[in-house]
């Protein structure tokens, strides 16, 4: 049996059938592609195998389109950056090729060539886990340039593990947009009958034409085909692994849907003005941890001081507290000159550390409370900030307030009602 | 102008009234307890004040009540741990003081009288991000007491931070129980018109004569006082920093709805039988991390080797990732015979590390996938196990098997569409 044949296994009363996948190591594992998409292994010693089906050959490349271009639409360029929202799959083995270029996303998605004339290509290639903070400053250069060349939106694909993280560092880094920028991810793999790939992607590609200046994400709203949710770079999460409507925007609503026929419907503020200077402005700090606490939490901190670390976000518990096990570490930190900000494990809502007296101890240790920021955004604010800001109390000012729409202000809050 | 007054602050065009409290630190801060609840503190030099109405004196003793002892009612042991869910308020400062006599928890909330025959005692008073697991060997030892002791069920009031950890963990520690042991908090203190201490209380009291033999968590399911969740105990977690509806079964529905008026509608599946030998079981390591992990995330579980930690749940993205930058101290977390398990910062939805290629590293490095368990109840679990197994793959074994009720098999996961 070849890589790429449909075979059924056999092991004991169970059956399974599948593509027979290339495995990593020799190590006497079968690895088969199940037809729900998920890759499935198996101890050879352990199964029967039999041929159902000899595979069919596969070309990586896919046949050479001509482009026409039409004046009355708009440019729109997409990057790539990795990730399966553009892919062409081989279906046999279910390998993944990235498809960026102009051609191939058209081939993949031919109605793009009705909504935009496609330009781009893949800026990076990996999985989004992975991604590096010199990857993001590569991002928002390649993001910037296409701008300037005068595209009238811009379409970024990306996986989906740090999309959030992505667009929230972007939100920092490229500011004054003339045009929208909107990253797009996919849950299931195009060779998957539930993919998702195909609706973001068009429902980006509608959206980038729109007036919202900022960076967005657009993604599924439901499990129905029926719109997508655009959310603000800044307030937006991963919260389902596998769900197609995995992203949600948190302590704020999504700024729009857009509809499968491409209606936009705005359903909360967005910045449809800005100054046209746009700004590029990647410098940021890497010495920034995240100390998601718990009962007991202790050392961590420490560590982080002891490497030089510049500053941490601390997601704490509830309204914004840290178990007595870490008050030592946390003066410690401060007297170091570390930038000590808390957010909330809870996720929704806004801490508030003025409220028990644990809160108050840590905010007079110095700790600074970061309203309804989620802890990703923090993270990405810390990171800019430091690199920005050199003087202790104007990064305070800075982290306290809003800059990009990534917080509500105190008096904002009151009016959502997040604080009773 | 005295601590209890009534005052008028104003700062610029704001003006602030509310009851004038004790501040930590003599720093020329004014602290005032608003009416919404909240302390708000001001710089003496940026404010004027007025005073509106002098303080009222406050007694924290309460009159000695009797208490009539009902044959036909329960006997339904509270006992309390700290936090806010009964407490009583000096409405003049905002000073909170414990009330756990059973004659306080009366005088506090009458109703309760009418429902079962309460008894207990205070058996801990701390705010709950510090609670050890010290604190909760002692607390399973108090409930089997009171189990012993033949009571018909046992509420256990607990500050909110930790709660679901405390929950997850008294699931590990007592199981076979014979009757419910419900933990409830309150989000507000019983000193708002918002407070939901009462409701949940006599929510939790009802739910205690159930035929339910689990740990469980009782609080409020919606803004109103229609109806508590009861959430199985190692499926739920603080979903909200204020909201009175803060808390969300994870990837499993409630057990059950507890009506104002006493009702209870069981909506899934739940234990109602035990073995009747009931388990005191309060081993636990404490060499025990959490990370969550972040893009180019690095240094943290090396120190918790360095530190000696013997196991630590990461919480990474997606299906269950971490990034490139933790694969080296990974590596030698498990050749340190560390136990690494995976759970997703996606907090909704199932971990699966065979899907990309970067979960396949992992695994087969030696990081274990933990199902649909949450990141808490996965910690706990951990910390439970390494007292219990001293060998890697039984440790491996009870980690990726369902115990108490957390964590949903591969074949449920396919049912409920977890997979998908």
């Amino acid at each position: 049996m070849e890589v790429g044949d449909r075979i059924r296994v056999r092991k004991g009363d169970n059956v399974y059938e599948g593509i027979l996948m290339p495995t990593d190591a020799g190590k006497g594992i079968v690895s088969l592609k199940l037809d729900n998409g998920y890759n499935f292994g198996f101890n050879k010693e352990n199964v029967s195998m039999e041929l159902v089906e000899a595979g069919r050959p596969f070309s990586a490349t896919m046949p050479k389109v001509d482009i026409e271009y039409k004046d009355e639409l708009p440019d729109v360029a997409v990057i790539g950056t990795g990730g399966t929202v553009a892919s062409k799959i081989d279906y046999q083995t279910g390998a993944v090729y990235p498809a960026f270029s102009p051609e191939e996303l058209l081939m993949l998605v031919p109605e793009l060539s009705d909504l935009a004339n496609i330009s781009g290509r893949e800026a990076l290639s990996i999985v989004s886990e992975d991604i590096t903070l010199k990857d993001w400053q590569d991002i928002a250069k390649t993001i910037y340039g296409y701008i300037e060349d005068g595209h009238d939106g811009v379409v970024v694909t990306h996986g989906t593990d740090t999309l959030h993280y992505t667009t929230s560092m972007m939100s920092f880094m490229l500011r004054e947009l003339p045009v929208p920028v909107v990253f797009v991810g996919a849950q299931r793999s195009s060779d998957r009958p539930s993919s998702d790939a195909a609706f973001n992607l068009i429902s980006s590609v509608n959206f980038s034409s729109s007036d919202c200046k900022e960076i967005v994400l657009c993604m599924h709203a439901d499990m129905n085909d029926e719109f997508c949710h655009v959310h603000r770079g800044t307030r937006v999460r991963k919260f389902h692994t596998s769900r197609r409507d995995a992203f949600t925007s948190i302590n704020s609503r999504p700024i729009a849907r857009v509809y499968g026929e491409g209606a936009i419907e705005f359903i909360s503020s967005y910045k449809d003005e800005s100054s046209g200077d746009m700004v590029l402005d990647t410098d940021v700090e890497e010495k920034v941890g995240i100390i998601k606490t718990y009962p007991e939490c202790r050392d961590m901190l420490s560590c982080l001081i002891d490497k030089g670390y510049r500053g941490a976000i601390i997601e704490g518990t509830g309204l914004g507290h840290a178990p007595l096990s870490m008050h030592d570490e946390i003066s410690r930190g401060i007297e170091e000159g570390m930038f000590l900000g808390m957010t909330s494990q809870c996720v929704h809502g806004m801490v508030n550390m003025n409220v028990y007296r644990g809160g108050r101890v840590l905010k007079e240790k110095g700790v600074v409370p970061l309203g309804d920021m989620i802890t990703e955004t923090a993270w990405c604010k810390l990171c800019f900030g430091l690199a920005h800001y050199h003087d202790h109390s104007e990064l305070k000012g800075f982290m306290t307030s809003n800059f990009v729409g990534e917080m509500t202000s105190r008096s904002q809050a009151d009016e959502y009602n997040y604080c009773r």
